[in-house]
């Protein structure tokens, strides 16, 4: 909801610099390279490169099922072998090697003296003091860390914050970065280890590693609690306002006096840490085995189910424009504008290449009818799309009603099927246009589905249809002329079922 | 994922006896009203018969959009005036008393001495231990906690926790009921202050709390920090899965142990809590004050986005079948087998009224064509329902396939719009049956969109057409026979683009 109301100020880096081929710099690459960014990344330990290619692979299928809007040419992936090779010509080097701190230090300062002034320095830290880090770098003022959250190219928050020596200028560019990317920056305020987030989730960790070592539950146990309670509402409140809703009070003042109470309590062991003795670690490693085991899936299954829990749930904010759901929102908008508008090829328009995904399933694991309209919406969308409808003029001049849908669902599509949607008009005139999609299943002859439609032009504010107007109405005129040399798509011929612009009532 | 594999016993019971009208109370009474079981409610509180019928508007708003499986009659809601009066008759009485030791005792001493031995009593307290509470009681074996979260009728989680004197059929029968109603309960193992969810959702409030304290972010920089980062895998994911995850290691043990470091570290305040000193207060206030201007929305208007980014959430879970999305499924299942099958009432059938949900609004505010179809859709499923297929028919015999769809948009619609479908049955053979939905808006004259579809039956296993068999064939038989007696509606009859069954290919 705020998000929208803040500066949203955003710039596409040319080129990135990634130190550390692991979990977090593989992440890193994904988000870059998919959002058009090319990425130069030194990954010294023993099969980095072809770790990043599989978290490729898996971001890939991911951002297919993330958004509908076309994502842009994916950047170029170069790995390189050492530092200086990484800094060369990026705006941004982005170290995520191993938490240990002299190790940072050493590769920080490697590239600061490899890279210019002006090269923006982050670091991934989860919990370094940004002025320990930059003790040794040339040119510390550009540094700063920016600690991303597991999967780096699906979770939004950058978490950002400045040490001693950083410039205000620094963090300001870095997160207009990380915007440009679809993340959302917070900055810190003051430096502090473990910074907001590991703080607040070590202090919950540390509870729950409490509760397994006294048996007051098993790991399975607390983690289900967490996550079928307040866990569930987590993306939508922070602890702050979660306690500040538990009381109905006008002013924040007195409604944390009411819960002041709550304080005294002894609900939370306040000691150091559980130690991790012999038994105590043996009884909860059986019990982290037990849990995965009862999901009945590999690490990597386990990883594939988050980021679609994930998908879904950020698509379910994102429809609400709240929380995570308004930074997707914003990506997807700045994705769209980034879009090539029109283009003069006489072909008919196809959507990028699609993965169905499982969350279109039916109740009974077949995909539904609702799928191909479904793609054929995202066809009219890209019909649109390429005739420039976009915000402005839908506020000014006004939109298209789809009127009539006649859909055929000729072969049954299952989850992981990769389609796209082919689409030629039919016919234009001044308010009505009429358009055919064939969905195609990859290494199919014939389509899967085809949708034939009818949009009536709605004019701004009136509620009834009206003439499209101005650069839109050429790009109208001059699709249907380009699409009226294509020959007839087989479903589309009169006398199967089709009729004419003319014999529709509209 | 683990959920189904459990036991899932549930019995919906007859009545409830509700302790306390405020917020918990009424969630308890929404829940249990919408899943059709009679509530008796004892709020002594000013306004408590408002304001759970206030809860009850949210709720069925809330239940409308979180599933379009038809809900049983709902149960009838009777306020009383005295415990005595609220425990007549009932399988369970819930106390969700104000959070203080004695109240509760007295109110929970006062229930057990009305109660039959073999009525349940549970309580909503979020901490105090259930032996504390169960010592002045008649009968304490029957007494337990049951720790719900807000809004009750949306989270699923019921955390029970036996005192001393419990019996453990008390906490197996309670666990039944919560399931009955859409719950997911986790048993708590030994009794202890705040059980597992206080205890951990407190420990990240303290130290949010210091956060705030020590300058380091402000309410909302904290939240945010939260939510755009791990809380959104929190419905996920728990704490304890969450770390095991940062490691891939066959061996849980060897996670933990390679995770010890992190437990080290300085990344929590580990002393008791910030002091609710003028100065803190003054600025925490004012933080929480700023944090809810920001969102623009009301205390009430919250609540809202909160339960619809839920159902948002809940829905994209289950449709990945994980976490509470899992329940969510169950308890869908659940509600479906309890749908009366099959009537022989003359008139075209019908769906439940259904409130448009904002969800369904397009990239620019509108709802598209997909909201028409998705309707149809649902009709579909209607008739599909009413002549019995099940899973066991679809396992065993076939199912059906929508060939061909063929909708008229005629007027739009809006979020917030209450729209039913009526269906009628056009024409039947052995494989084929041919329908058409008109979706009627609340108040309007004419439909606001039609949809004409062909569905053809597939035979199981084989992937093509064949008849259709058994009780389900008698029943397609009976309706497309009460259907022919129905006029035909005006966008049907044949020269408005309607060819018969006979025309069509299949």
């Amino acid at each position: 909801m705020s998000e929208t109301k803040k500066s949203e100020a955003d710039r596409l880096p040319r080129a990135v610099g990634l130190l550390g081929g692991g979990i977090i710099g593989g992440g890193w690459a994904a988000r870059f390279l998919l959002n058009g960014v090319d990425v130069r990344l030194y990954g010294p330990s023993l099969g980095a490169a072809e770790r990043v290619q599989k978290m490729l692979v898996n971001a890939r299928r991911t951002y297919r099922r993330l958004t509908r809007v076309p994502l842009p040419a994916e950047g170029k992936l170069t790995v390189v072998k050492s530092v200086e090779d990484a800094v060369d010509g990026v705006e941004l080097v982005q170290e995520s090697a191993p938490e240990r701190l002299e190790l940072k230090q050493q590769l920080l300062a490697k590239a600061s003296q490899a890279a210019g002034r002006e090269i923006l320095i982050c670091s991934s830290t989860s919990g370094f003091l940004p002025s320990l880090l930059q003790a040794g770098m040339n040119h510390p003022e550009r540094f700063l860390v920016a600690h991303p959250f597991n999967p780096v190219y699906l979770v939004p928050l950058a978490e950002l914050c400045a040490g001693r020596r950083t410039a205000p200028e620094a963090s300001a560019r870095a997160a207009e970065i990380y915007r440009s990317v679809g993340m959302h920056p917070v900055l810190v305020r003051k430096e502090i280890d473990g910074f907001i987030t590991s703080r607040v989730q070590e202090a919950a960790w540390r509870e729950a590693m409490w509760l397994v070592h006294d048996d007051v539950a098993t790991a399975q146990e607390v983690d289900d609690a967490v996550r079928y309670s307040f866990g569930l509402r987590r993306p939508i409140m922070g602890p702050l306002q979660t306690y500040r809703m538990a009381v109905n009070e006008a002013s924040g003042r007195r409604a944390m006096e009411r819960m002041g109470p709550e304080l005294k309590k002894p609900w939370t062991k306040l000691t150091e840490v559980p130690e991790l003795a012999d038994a105590y670690l043996d009884k909860l490693g059986e019990q982290l085995d037990a849990q995965m085991e009862a999901e009945n899936l590999s690490f990597s299954e386990l990883e594939r189910k988050r980021d679609d829990c994930l998908v879904a749930m950020l698509r379910g904010l994102s429809s609400e424009e709240h929380g995570a759901g308004s930074t997707l929102a914003r990506w997807e908008r700045r994705l769209r504008d980034r879009v090539p508008q029109s283009s003069s090829e006489p072909g008919p328009l196809r959507t990028p290449m699609l993965e169905i995904p499982s969350s279109w399933l039916g109740y009974n694991g077949h995909v539904t009818g609702r799928c191909d309209l479904q793609l054929c919406g995202y066809a009219k969308e890209n019909v649109l799309n390429h005739i420039g409808i976009d915000d402005e003029y839908m506020a000014t001049s006004g939109r298209y009603f789809s009127a009539e849908t006649h859909l055929s669902h000729i072969r049954e599509l299952y989850a992981g099927d990769r389609v796209e949607v082919i689409t030629q008009v039919l016919g234009a005139d001044d308010k009505r246009l009429h358009i055919f999609h064939a969905v195609m299943r990859e290494g199919d002859d014939g389509p899967a589905a085809t949708g034939e439609q009818v949009l009536v032009h709605i004019t701004a504010g009136s509620g009834r249809s009206g003439p499209v107007c101005g650069q839109v109405r050429e790009r109208v005129v001059e699709l249907a002329r380009l699409h009226a040399q294509l020959p007839l798509p087989d479903r589309a011929r009169p006398g199967n079922g089709r009729r004419s612009l003319d014999q529709l009532r509209y």
